[in-house]
């Protein structure tokens, strides 16, 4: 067990683990203090989702090349598609619809914006691999219309039938899966050079023993659903106390703390000049949302749902989506970024949070 | 008439000629058979549209550079037309539409995509004249932009006015053919050098006696429009029986029957690793449709329809070309290809074929 | 005084400035003349925009490098303001965002397109810096995406609330004048070699003397403050006598005449093979009108106007301003021009400018 304890003592964010236990008292002692709960529980997913993460490279980094990359990129958004799994199994199908999207966008302008402001500001002109940037941004441009057409075609008619949409759901989720499964033969198997090195570990952070890195991966998904449940239970409560609408917490909240631990090591390779690094991480794991979790989700809402969930998007999240790609695309063909780019990114993200904070709550 | 039964014994396709009488006799013996006259019709269509395309590649050989790209740029899309037409003197206005929308779609997800998978399955990585996918892939995209307008504004309005519409598609027709006559003068004779060769000659495929050339391609059209009047005239009842939507047939069956001789010789220039001829005929194609076949339509409409055609589009087509076109630019941007990048663009494509195929039937 | 009347001399569309003093009579005696009036003040408005074009560089020539460039890029687009202004003074909030979604269409299509076109018919192939057009365009796309995120989203969700739509406005104007001011940072101070010399003088133009450039930036706006008045005063009623939309008016008349100086020095840039030039003005000044002018025109509407104004526009201007700033990011990716480039950016504005001009007027 030492090296998961070295690991918490150099890593501050870790200390916040302590907030986990608080989070079960709390919800036995006072399962009324919704907000309450709700910010503990957000509070540790942090550390539980920079432990999985970690967990998940050891793994990776011991199973060797091919069986390791599969596994970080499976598992990368684990906590995502934990958090997404508990309102799916309450039914909070906005929630999910929200958490999806919001992952996306949050990905490709936070992540993407917040890496090229810091990075920026400690280097004058960031350079990175435009050829492997532009084939990433391609393939994410392309999940997300694939993803984002049902809403598209659907939304664009007057006449919309529940039934078609969702046939075309299920339809759709399979052939992204194929896509994704696809997808990991290329990126892991026939054209690997093409792709930055998934393995983003920190120097020195020697990887974890095989057996605490299982244990730990196993002992810690289980902790984020349990704490995802208090989470999922508490948000709506507490997001109206907040002034907060459903659909500000689902888009921004929870891809925040769903993606902490990537954005962590999305801007400490930004910082390092590893520009590549940092697009790699933010583009990477949008797609995968949109190839892997998304699709996931609505195959597994016939299993573990109340009723099967539909892939249809609120317009204004398909507008959100689009745009985020598309801006990740633009942004991401001439391979130079400077800090004024982070900001504008930035600043298309805050649009977003504003807009979703200020707009009135709907009708579901 | 020897070249032209060598050319038959040599390409297996144009044994399929056999079903142009077939398809004949079946409309006079059983004129209620529609399902069957459907499906013969569609398969006398691919062999002739083969034929009329080496026609007028023959034609234009022997015409030299500048008229025969003029003639082989005009002609390129001869097959779609002349269906087309048919429609349009059935009144099915319907049909028309979604065949120049699917064409354009066609083009720029299934003919490249399956260029580049078909490519890339043989070669780890394919390198094309960026330079020059560049200039057509934004010849392309602005021609798709001005078709799209009218239904944009329109569809983004609520008072949509039949006068207006009107109106405005015959002032952009006119725009669309002066754009594509420029567009002409551009790539046969001011910048020619920046276009992949317009003639796309298999080698071993001598070009024909120009009586034989011009006597195929005047016999193969009237071919082609008789075969497309019976192919009109049964697809509504043939798609019914089918399970497929109106939408669905114009939109893919329509567009794959029309481009199969276009789509022969752009895969075979992918196998042959010259994707940049793959690349132009994808491309020039969908191009041509856009800004001569679709505004020849809406002028001859008022000649040969029994009312004026609009260039209104049904929203969900509006996003489909737009999505298709912007697909195309994303991905001939950095001039590189490999088999994933097929396979995204083909599984966009298969989700909006997916869609139209689940779409309910709409009220005109 | 010497300099400006030799510049008066020299340059012929300063002598328009006689229609001024006509345009002020024909007010007093006139009143009621609308289309004589709106016609007067859109020619003494030529000169004047040229006049002040003029003096503003005089003054940034004086001050140095980073207050000139300020001032420069502050008033570059005064004309469009106090335009602007005088529209919001009246209340007539429909030309106002009509005259921003103009400004920012013209300077993309028109002033890029008849540069190509112009410098094209001169040039065969014509390179400019790609990376300062790359990055100025993605700066255009982002700018011109947070512009338009209100309408969008707003746009399309059924229900609307106007407290809604008018708090986001607010909100917005600030972030986009905070990203705004973060930009002059960008380019005057710690990026200023990735952006072409923002000094578009003419060679053989001396700059003024300080005391006559201040003098005649003071009286010049002075004028085309009273000038606009008469202008918006008239339009109306001279639009409908011409049967031109106000939606034409503010989108098309407006833009040309507000930014008819910049024109001629990206037209005069593209001639003399500086297309640089040419894309810099085109896309700065585009960049500015969405940064600046619109959420400045916002803050003070709560001064001057009868009521505050939104940011929300017309579904079809959102259309119009995505695709043309879409447009103008597409065409200059690969820093390369010709001729039929031009012709096309021409044909979608005048695609658009056919649609404003058949558009049936609706009800504000």
């Amino acid at each position: 067990m030492n090296p998961l304890f070295k690991e918490i003592r150099r890593n501050p964010m870790l200390w916040l683990l302590v907030f986990v236990p608080v989070a079960f008292a709390a919800e036995k002692l006072k399962p009324e203090a919704h907000t309450l709960l709700f910010v503990l529980s957000v509070i540790a997913i942090v550390p539980l989702a920079t432990l999985l993460s970690h967990a998940t490279e050891s793994v990776a980094a011991k199973t060797g090349d091919a069986a390791g990359g599969l596994l970080n990129a499976t598992l990368g958004n684990l906590t995502e598609l934990v958090i997404a799994l508990a309102a799916l199994r309450a039914g909070d199908y906005m929630l999910v619809k929200a958490s999806i999207a919001g992952a996306i966008v949050t990905n490709t302008l936070f992540m993407l914006g917040a890496s090229f402001l810091l990075g920026g500001l400690k280097h004058h002109v960031q350079e990175y691999n435009r050829v492997s940037a532009r084939t990433q941004a391609g393939l994410l441009f392309l999940a997300t219309i694939a993803l984002l057409v049902p809403s598209a075609i659907a939304g664009a008619d007057s006449a919309q039938r529940p039934a078609f949409i969702q046939q075309l759901s299920v339809g759709l989720s399979v052939l992204l899966i194929v896509a994704y499964a696809l997808g990991m033969l290329f990126s892991l198997k026939t054209h690997r050079e093409l792709f930055a090195s998934a393995a983003h570990n920190e120097e020195g952070e020697a990887p974890w023993p095989m057996g605490l890195a299982l244990a730990t991966l196993a002992g810690v998904t289980v902790l984020v659903a349990l704490v995802s449940e208090i989470f999922v239970e508490s948000v709506q409560q507490a997001a109206q106390d907040f002034g907060m609408t459903p659909a500000f917490v689902g888009f921004i909240v929870v891809a925040l703390v769903g993606g902490a631990a990537e954005m962590a090591s999305a801007f400490s390779g930004a910082r390092k000049n590893r520009l590549d690094l940092s697009v790699g991480i933010a583009l990477g794991s949008a797609s995968q949302i949109a190839l892997f979790v998304a699709p996931v989700l609505v195959l597994l809402s016939y299993v573990v749902g109340p009723t099967p969930m539909d892939l249809q998007l609120w317009p204004g999240a398909v507008v959100m989506m689009f745009v985020a790609t598309l801006c990740a695309a633009f942004i991401t063909v001439g391979g130079r970024s400077a800090w004024f780019v982070g900001v504008l990114l930035l600043m298309v993200y805050l649009v977003f949070a504003m807009t979703l904070y200020l707009l009135p709550p709907q009708a579901p």
